[in-house]
C-alpha cells in the first residue's frame, strides 16, 4: 500500500502563498467595504483636520498673552465672542480671546486654547489662572494627515478605523480586491442532504456543508453549494469542471473513504495544471488533506471526518481565502492564556490540534481537553478553542501555561 | 465646575449585565443561524451515529476471530463481500468478514474493524496479521450523541461546529434570540455627512458613522442610521424618542463639546426611567462616556473624539449587544503576546488602552506604541491592536512581555 506523502503545515501555507495571487479589483462603496482589502494606495486629498481645532472647551488665545499667569496673578483677556461649531472663527487681536468648544475652529491669530476650568469670567473679561504654551490643546491643520500624504496603502484591510479615516477624507468609494467565490461539493454515497428527516441504514446527513458555508462567509468569501456528488468519476469530473469555471476556490468535503479520496485526487489532476500540490498534511486531526493548483485556481480536498474537515478548512481554506483577498499575511495569532488541566500526549513530528474547553475558576482560566474522535462533531461544539502542540513536542503536562486559539 | 463622576470599566460591564436582558426569540433557518444564540435547549431527536460505523478502510469482523493473530500467524477469514456506502451491511458469521470503507455501516454481528494495511487478500480469504480488540476502529451507535441527550443548551452561540452538529441531527430551524437593532445618531453642528466633497471652514465630516455601522454589524447587530441631529434640545429629544421605539439600543456619537454632551445627558434623562447610569468611565481614551437605561432599553453616548468613540463602542457597545443577543459572558479575551518596544507611562487609577503596531523581527513579535491624540483616527488605523494597562499600574517598561488585543 502506498504511503501518504505528508507536508508540514507551515510549508502548506508557503505553497498557498506561492501558488495563488490576489484576485482582480473592483470599486465598491465605502459603506460596503468593511472586511475588504485595498487594491491601491490612497493618498490624502486634503488636510486632516483642514483647520486648527481645539481639543478642549476653553478660550482660544495667543499663548504669549498668558505667559507668567498663575493662580494669584491671572492674565486678563477681553472676550470677543464665541466660535460657533461648524463656522469660521472670528479674528482676535493681542489681549483678546474667544470662547471655543471641543472640535471648534481656532481664530487665525490664536495659537493655543486655555481650558475653561482654568479661567473665570469677569464681565467682558476672562481671567486666565494658568499659562499655556503655543500649540497647547490644539490639533494643527494637517496634524493627523497632510494633503498628499499616504493615508492607507495597498493591502490594508478595511477595519472600522480605516473606514473612519477614509470617511474623514470624503472618500465614498474604494478599489478593493474582489471577494473570493468558493464552491463546495460534498462527496460520498453515504451522504444525504441534512434536511432529510428519515435516514435509511448506512446513510448519514451531510452536516459539513452548512458548517463550511458559514465558515467561508466568516472568512470573507461568498459561498456556493453544488450538491452531493455521486461516487462516479465521469460525473464527478464534469460537475467539478463546470463549478471551477464559476468560482475562485473549489472545495470537496465529505468523502472519508479511500475510494472517494482517490476520485478527488484524480479529479484534481484532470482539472488543470500543475494539479496536486499536497496529498497529506502532518497535522492531527486532518492528515488526509488534498490541495491542488488547477490552472491557477486552488482546489482543496477536505478530510472526511467532520472535526478534521472544519479544522482544515479554517486553517488552510482560511489562508487561501486571505491570499485571494489580497490580505497581508497574518503575522500574529490571538490566543487565550490558560493553565492546562490534564496531561496530553502527542506524537512528535506532527502538529496536534487539541480541542479544549475554557473554564474560569478562582480567577484562573483552565484549559480542559475535550477527548473524542475526530468523527464526533460534539467534541468540537463543546470546545472553546484549539490548543496547538508543535511537532517537536511529545505532549504537554498538566499545570503548564498554554495558549488556546479560540473558535468563534 | 462639576467634576465628572467616573465608573470603573468592570463595573460598567456589570451594570450592563444587570440592567438589560436578552431579547425575545424567533425561529430561523439553520443555514442563516450562524452567529446567533440559542434561546432554548435542544435534545438529540436520534442517535449520532444511528448505526455502528467504521472509522477506517478495512474488514468488519468479530474481534475474537483475530485473537492470537500476528505477523507470522495470520488469522484467515472468509470475505463475504463489501458494505456499500449508504446501504445496510450484510450479515456475517463467525470466521467471516466483509470489506468496509471509512464511514460505512458494520454488519450487526461485527464488533471491530481491522485496517486494510494489516491484511492481505488470498482468493476468497483475508489474512489478518494483527489482532483487534472489540470496538476497535468503530464509532458505536449513539457514541457521539444518544437520542434524548442534550445536544446544545440555551445560550450556546451558533458557530460552525454547532451548526454542523444540528445539521447532523436533521434540524433545519432553530429558536434564537433576535439580533439587536442599533440606532445611531450623530451630534454636533460642526458635522456634515461624510459624502460632502467640499467643506466650509470649521466643518468636519462625520467619519464615525460608517465606522460604527461596520462595528455594529461585526458585533452581530443590525444598524440603522438616523442622521446628524441639530444642537437643539427639542429636536434632539423628539428624534431620539422616535428612534428608540424602533431599536433595542440607541447610540449617540460625534458631539465632543460640553454643550452637546449636556444635550445628550438631558435627553437620556427624558427618554425613560431610570435614566443615566454612567456619566464617565475611568478609561483612556473614552472617559466622557454616557450610559443610560431608558425604560429598559440601553442608550449609549459615545465620546466625541473618533478613537475614543470607536474604542468605547467596541468594548461597551459590544458588551451591550452581547447581552441583548443572549450570549454568555465572554470569560476570555484572545490576545497576542509581544515584547514591548518602548516605555509607556500611564496614570494609576485609570485603565489605559494604548494603540500598538505589531512587528515581527528575528522571530519575535514586538509591540510598538503608536503615539498621537485620540482625535487622530490615523493612529488607530496604524495600530494592529490595543494594549491594556490596568488601573493599578503606572506604566510599562520596554522589554516587558505584554498582551495585545487585536482590532479586526
Amino acid at each position: 500500500m502506498k504511503l501518504m506523502r505528508v507536508t508540514d503545515p507551515d510549508d502548506v501555507l508557503k505553497i498557498i502563498e506561492e501558488n495563488f495571487s490576489p484576485l482582480d479589483s473592483e470599486t465598491i462603496l465605502l459603506e460596503k467595504a468593511g472586511g475588504y482589502t485595498l487594491a491601491a494606495d490612497i493618498n490624502a486629498p486634503e488636510n486632516i483636520p483642514d483647520f486648527n481645532r481645539s481639543t478642549v472647551d476653553g478660550y482660544a488665545l495667543m499663548a504669549r498673552d498668558t505667559f507668567g499667569a498663575g493662580e494669584g496673578i491671572p492674565a486678563m483677556l477681553e472676550c470677543t465672542g464665541e466660535v460657533l461649531m461648524g463656522h469660521s472663527a472670528p479674528s482676535i487681536s493681542p489681549g483678546q480671546c474667544c470662547l471655543v468648544h471641543t472640535g471648534g475652529m481656532l481664530p487665525e491669530e490664536a495659537d493655543a486654547v486655555i481650558m475653561i476650568e482654568d479661567t473665570e469670567v469677569a464681565g467682558a473679561m476672562v481671567q486666565c489662572f494658568n499659562q499655556v504654551a503655543p500649540g497647547e490643546n490644539v490639533i494643527q491643520k494637517g496634524e493627523d494627515l497632510k494633503k498628499g500624504d499616504p493615508a492607507l496603502t495597498k493591502g490594508s484591510q478595511l477595519r472600522a478605523p480605516e473606514i473612519g479615516l477614509l470617511a474623514s477624507l470624503g472618500i465614498t468609494a474604494v478599489e478593493v480586491h474582489r471577494r473570493p467565490r468558493v464552491g463546495f461539493f460534498s462527496t460520498g454515497d453515504e451522504l444525504v442532504d441534512y434536511s432529510r428527516p428519515e435516514l435509511k441504514p448506512g446513510q448519514i446527513r451531510d452536516s459539513n456543508t452548512p458548517a463550511l458555508l458559514y465558515l467561508a462567509g466568516q472568512a470573507g468569501a461568498e459561498a456556493q453549494y453544488g450538491g452531493i456528488l455521486p461516487d462516479q468519476f465521469a460525473a464527478f469530473l464534469k460537475e467539478s469542471k463546470a463549478m471551477l469555471e464559476r468560482v475562485d476556490l473549489l472545495v470537496f468535503s465529505g468523502g472519508s473513504s479511500v475510494g472517494t479520496r482517490d476520485y478527488t485526487a484524480r479529479t484534481m489532476q484532470e482539472l488543470g495544471k500543475p494539479g496536486l500540490l499536497v496529498e497529506g498534511i502532518s497535522i492531527q486531526p486532518g492528515k488526509p488533506t488534498l490541495l491542488a493548483n488547477c490552472g491557477g485556481k486552488p482546489v482543496l480536498g477536505l478530510p472526511g471526518h467532520p472535526v478534521s474537515a472544519l479544522n482544515i478548512f479554517k486553517i488552510f481554506g482560511g489562508a487561501t481565502i486571505n491570499r485571494l483577498s489580497g490580505r497581508r499575511e497574518n503575522i500574529f495569532k490571538p490566543a487565550v492564556k490558560a493553565t492546562l488541566a490534564r496531561n496530553i500526549s502527542s506524537r512528535s513530528g506532527r502538529t496536534d490540534y487539541v480541542r479544549v474547553r475554557l473554564e474560569k475558576a478562582a480567577g484562573e482560566i483552565k484549559a480542559v481537553p475535550v477527548f473524542g474522535r475526530s468523527g464526533m462533531l460534539r467534541t468540537l461544539a463543546e470546545a472553546d478553542g484549539l490548543l496547538v502542540i508543535p511537532p517537536e513536542k511529545e505532549g504537554l503536562t498538566s499545570g503548564e501555561i498554554v495558549e488556546v486559539e479560540p473558535w468563534e
